[in-house]
């Protein structure tokens, strides 16, 4: 990048919102995968008239442009692989409408999701998409990614919550996607086109989104049983009975690794944990709580169910689920983390899948997840300076991904392709239908200046990117 | 159509399942609209590989191709404007399968909407899309327009509910889209790209639906008011509290056609009704429901509220509902039925207009439609052997688009555009964006074959199509 072009991007954004210093330029370099690679100069755009004139720069230079909210992705959708520009979306952060009648919010990519679904909660309304990181990540990078979370077995992901967008195309021009009503199918379904595009066809510069009704109160269970098929079965007949709003389980590996943070202790032969909420207005969930925990006391192979008794009970429980990530590095120093999607009646099989892998790799496996979607976090260990050990978890994520495939499932359930699965894409989708994606990419960012080598295999061949 | 074409179709689908005599012809030429155009033949295919044949013919020669359904479209979707070939895709109409305990159906496209309802039932399980047709029309249309109906408040429309596609594009190539799980985004959102584009992508030969479990039982309720305004409000602040699997309105002229089909009395001064329906388990609905009749009451406004005693009052105030279509006819030989989309909080503006134009044009016109997501079927009524009926409803329309673009509305939440929105397109969208999804179109079907003429406004101008 030129100094010409520094000069002009200068002029774009002002001095003030342009990083080209070394060290600040460090901070836009990593997301999620902890992986690294530094952009040669930063934005940070205040106005949708900014990214455009940005993106006609780019187009008119060329030079590559890679959109980044938080960095807190999984799977390398903000990382500047072929250095050029960083669009940093952080001082677009207002929420410009809460329309509380109509249900609606308008906000900018940059807001806090988090942010979002307190300002909501404040009109006792409710933005249900919670992935895992709503604190820290943005609204953008959820629409980029079609993030989920634990409440898509209820209230669905993020693609279901977004009616409308502004966008910024490669060459500079701005549409309006969708509509700001519930309904709506006039023209192509171009929002739901750049829902879970990873950042590659446009740049997003302003969400319209649906909201729902805050419920008035959640109970939450905890279920262990003796064995994850049970655990598997027991999900289906929940399912056909109650929609909670959090389906979730462990493994007995992911148990035995925060065993000592539950409120009682984790009874000798749990295979499996689920932790169950019901959401909704205070009478309905009482009752409903009622027939669950009757029904579920009374499920063969269940060793317990406890009720939180209150909020700090609950959240107790949820501390234990979320110390699942951090206690895992006791068992080595580094982790794939992957979000395969299986029918959830074949999660059993995917689990025992994972401990066979860990077996023969020598190296730790454990899944948890959202086993009402059938959405597992599946938790490769390695310690990557052991080069037996980067082989083994190599060899144990395509012979994951190759089970998931078999048993009718999909490599990524929310957080997107990006570079780590990139070489595997061709095990799931065909030469023809890569082939319709790669058109539609070419369609709109002839030039590949946006976003450029994420979601495509490589050209040159499947470099696994572990 | 040459005799070469005609004996090349006859090879890939049979000569029984090829149709060119005139009368059977006539059989494929209209749509819910009442308009006519005779297709040059008619195809029926019975598998995916003899669609695939047939497009690869049609690419080859070049001839046009109109997929149909059951032709109950509003729009125009399923005419052959410009003649050619009509698949008609009745012989695909198999339920492949049921995962009951996955939530799964897979079938073809001429799967008739209540058939997939009735055997979803028989497995406790529920596909929420209620299209007015549903009886009559099939699985594949509803794919094409993204169509809605009165559960879509609580449920969704058809795009909620679409998984995964199986389709064979212009030139003959078979992609499958989507997954079969609950989540997916591996790759461009492909199924949702080709829902709702009528048929002018692609041919849908496959669907992967989700369903939800079945609930128990539904409580009705009807509730009169005496002003429209009121009627809004009333709605936006029972969805702050309840979530109805069906909010619906009628407008004073539309209760007036069928007063005498309700259960009791409707009292004079009586300026909108509401039909609200609860569905659950049963304890949650007779709970919610108690909640709601008090929340009713003692509302200002409110001239009555009364509940079916049982399915026989229930279905006797949906068979009143049903009514007014029917009955419309008694004040004008021909209607316009638009359904357009405003935040609800607008209707009774929308409402307002209606009444306005209706009296500046001298025709009826009349609201009713689903308040809950603010979709509202506006009927013009007239004889088009009138001119001045024609010219004041040609004004009508444009009036009635015109104030619903102000109100942040939308053109069509569950008819699509086809040929009566294609000139009014630009209204909604902006010129970017309709070059947006032109290019979407050219890209997929560069020789337009594939129903062409529909949704893009006609080249010639702003040929009005009322």
């Amino acid at each position: 990048m030129d100094q010409k072009t520094i000069k002009a991007l200068k002029q774009i954004v002002s001095a003030d919102n342009l990083r080209t210093a070394e060290e600040e330029l460090l901070c836009y370099s990593y997301d999620g995968t902890g992986r690294e690679f530094v952009p040669e100069a930063v934005a940070l755009p205040g106005s949708t008239a900014e990214v455009s004139a940005i993106m006609q720069l780019a187009s008119a230079t060329p030079f590559p442009v890679v959109v980044r909210g938080a960095g807190t992705g999984m799977t390398g959708g903000s990382l500047p692989l072929a250095g050029g520009l960083v669009l940093a979306m952080g001082r677009m952060n207002r929420i410009l409408e809460i329309d509380v009648a109509n249900q609606v919010a308008v906000v900018e990519p940059g807001v806090i999701t988090g942010d979002l679904r307190d300002e909501a909660a404040r009109h006792q309304l409710y933005y249900p998409p919670d992935p895992a990181s709503f604190k820290f990540c943005t609204i953008g990078g959820n629409v980029a990614e079609c993030a989920g979370g634990p409440s898509a077995v209820k209230y669905g992901v993020t693609r279901d919550y977004v009616l409308g967008l502004e966008v910024v195309l490669p060459d500079g021009k701005i549409i309006n996607t969708g509509v700001r009503t519930a309904k709506g199918v006039v023209g192509y379904d171009l929002t739901r086109l750049f829902v879970g595009s990873e950042g590659t066809l446009g740049v997003v510069t302003k969400i319209i989104l649906r909201l729902v009704a805050a419920p008035a109160t959640k109970q939450t269970l905890l279920v262990l049983l003796d064995s994850m098929e049970r655990a598997a079965s027991l999900v289906a007949e929940i399912l056909a009975r109650h929609l909670p709003c959090t389906l979730e389980y462990m493994d007995r590996t992911a148990i035995s690794l925060v065993a000592d943070k539950f409120p009682a202790p984790i009874p000798e032969g749990t295979a499996a944990l689920l932790l169950i909420e019901l959401d909704g207005d205070r009478e309905q969930v009482e009752h409903e709580g009622q027939r669950l925990r009757a029904f579920l006391q009374a499920a063969d192979q269940v060793l317990t169910v406890q009720a939180a008794q209150d909020a700090t009970e609950a959240e107790q429980l949820w501390a234990a689920r979320r110390a699942v990530s951090p206690a895992s590095f006791t068992l080595r120093p580094h982790k794939i983390s992957e979000d395969v999607v299986v029918p959830r009646t074949r999660i059993p099989e995917l689990v025992a899948t994972a401990e066979r892998l860990a077996a023969t790799g020598k190296i730790p496996i454990f899944t948890f997840g959202h086993a009402g979607d059938g959405n597992i976090h599946v938790n490769i260990m390695l310690d990557r300076g052991n080069p037996a050990e980067v082989t083994a978890a190599e060899n144990a994520k395509r012979a994951l991904f190759t089970k998931v495939i078999e048993l009718g499932g999909t490599l990524s359930g929310e957080h997107g392709v990006g570079i780590t699965k990139a070489a595997y894409l061709a095990m799931e989708l065909s030469a023809e239908t890569i082939a319709t994606m790669q058109a539609i990419k070419r369609l709109f960012d002839p030039g590949d200046i946006l976003n450029p080598g994420k979601i495509f295999p490589p050209p040159g061949g499947d470099e696994e990117n572990i």
